[in-house]
């Protein structure tokens, strides 16, 4: 029966990542017990990636194991979460043993690389897609959301902007780039880094915070939106590659997804904090690409101002 | 862009379900926040249905979405857990109002009927599937697992077995059954009932549990494998409607999934329980249906004796 020979997946699944403290059941049973520590709350996320939508058909398995726990992580750093355990439902169109190894190794790889331990989850038949739910904690009350950022505001992002999206642009074949920067883009799509090591920061500096997953222009939007303001961004203060800049494919920066920076609003006086970052963390820059407002969805260059409030303000973006 | 087309789906799922006193942030933030009470552990699972796999084709969007939480919520009633809170994740191939407003109206109102609430989650574009992720509580320690029958221990079932079987072998065009059984059938497949009634009697008296989604024989394996041990079953003690017990057809029975009712061992002791439970709940009966036992896995009618150990045992029986 089908249903028996997936069952024996569970085996590759058994006992994966680095233990939690807070468990006291894992796989293999109807569900995973855990405890939460006094004085902390959970905060959790669930995220599909399929086939030809998330990743490309064909993607080596370690890429789509890493990515799909990576963009799940992504949603906890910009929380402020601590990542703690996660489940996993995994749909696949048969039973391959080698490919299933390399998706459990590197699964294993990143999920003992940020100390998260698979507690459960099933695996059935059907189009390729992945599941996974994490969760994680924060001591009480110290969650970052979508809505506290304010006018005066920083607006940072952390990272390289665009390099996904110039990668996934790689991929369909619609630009061709020279040789490393290609493998960078490359790299960037298939292997996201969640920001987690800005958790501390985040929960001492940040007003807002979204992770970037779809776009800078429409992801920053949430965060307008959710908190009532406006923003004012500076075209040249983005942070992308030489060929982003050169070509002026500032698009890729504002509205290519699948960066997994985090863009997050910091009151002035947390501009020191900034800078003390940026002096300690060489792996993960931080750059003030503008200011919260009480008006517009604005990006200024050469002394022009795009609207960003539509959605496909980029579009027309020169 | 789809990205955009999707995420308007979020508006179909922003306040649904019941209210949680746990839930600190909900649907529309990058994660959502809980608390557990002091005293009580956390009981999670996590399960996709895909088209065509766990439902059939075009079924109902109200039955896909039921479908959806009642067999995760039949994982907690497993574990004798109560439901608080859940996730989901909306795999669709296109953008259907009528369909989401169907779902949504459909998840909403079995959501309400069991107290949880909805606080997070995706949609996404790709083959119709949903991934539920469901958490429920449990006072500490008190949960059951699949681990802890002892020889001697009752073997008991709730409700009546094999009619989703039947159900399904009707949509398939397998079988035709009369009208009033048909009905019955084709709504045990499309509308399993999460036995959450049954968590406290687990509670009080169950040494293991499991939840029948892939059939009798193979899950109350999962017990034995897990507890170390061997059960009798008398295949005439089994609860199944008069089709299955003239026709003979005992397979839909043992080895049919899709019923969602709780396969548990109870010591000798809890017998009276058992009783008094069957005088007072009309609508979930339990039926004592074999012993725990030091040996093997057996199914015995008219002083035959039946192997259930092997994966296909079913099928040889006559």
């Amino acid at each position: 029966m089908a249903r028996d020979e997936f069952s024996l997946i569970e085996e590759f699944f058994g006992a994966l990542g680095a233990p939690s403290a807070n468990l006291r059941l894992g796989v293999g049973d109807d569900g995973a017990v855990v405890e939460l520590p006094p004085g902390r709350q959970l905060v959790v996320a669930l995220d599909t990636l399929v086939e030809g939508i998330h990743f490309p058909t064909d993607s080596a398995a370690a890429d789509v194991a890493h990515k799909a726990l990576a963009v799940n992580l992504s949603d906890l750093a910009a929380m402020a979460a601590e990542p703690d355990w996660f489940q996993l439902s995994l749909t696949l169109p048969r039973v391959d043993a080698g490919w299933l190894e390399e998706f459990a190794r590197a699964l294993d790889a990143t999920a003992r690389a940020h100390g998260i331990a698979l507690i459960g989850g099933d695996t059935c038949r059907g189009p390729l897609s992945v599941s996974v739910q994490v969760a994680g904690t924060v001591p009480t009350g110290a969650y970052v959301t979508r809505a506290g950022a304010s006018p005066g505001d920083l607006v940072v992002v952390s990272g390289r902007l665009g390099d996904a999206g110039l990668g996934l642009a790689c991929v369909d074949g619609h630009i061709e780039l020279p040789a490393p920067l290609a493998e960078d883009c490359l790299h960037a799509l298939r292997r996201p880094r969640p920001r987690l090591e800005l958790v501390p920061f985040l929960r001492a500096h940040a007003s807002a915070a979204i992770d970037l997953s779809d776009g800078l222009q429409g992801d920053l939007r949430h965060i307008l939106r959710a908190s009532g303001c406006g923003a004012r961004l500076r075209r040249d203060d983005l942070p992308v590659n030489d060929y982003i800049r050169r070509q002026g494919a500032w698009e890729y920066a504002l509205g290519a997804g699948d960066d997994y920076e985090i863009c997050c609003c910091i009151p002035p006086a947390g501009r020191e904090a900034i800078d003390a970052w940026n002096a300690a963390q060489a792996d993960c820059p931080l750059s003030v690409i503008g200011e919260i407002t009480p008006g517009d969805f604005l990006l200024e260059h050469d002394g022009a101002r795009v609207d960003l409030a539509q959605a496909s303000g980029f579009r027309h973006f020169g």
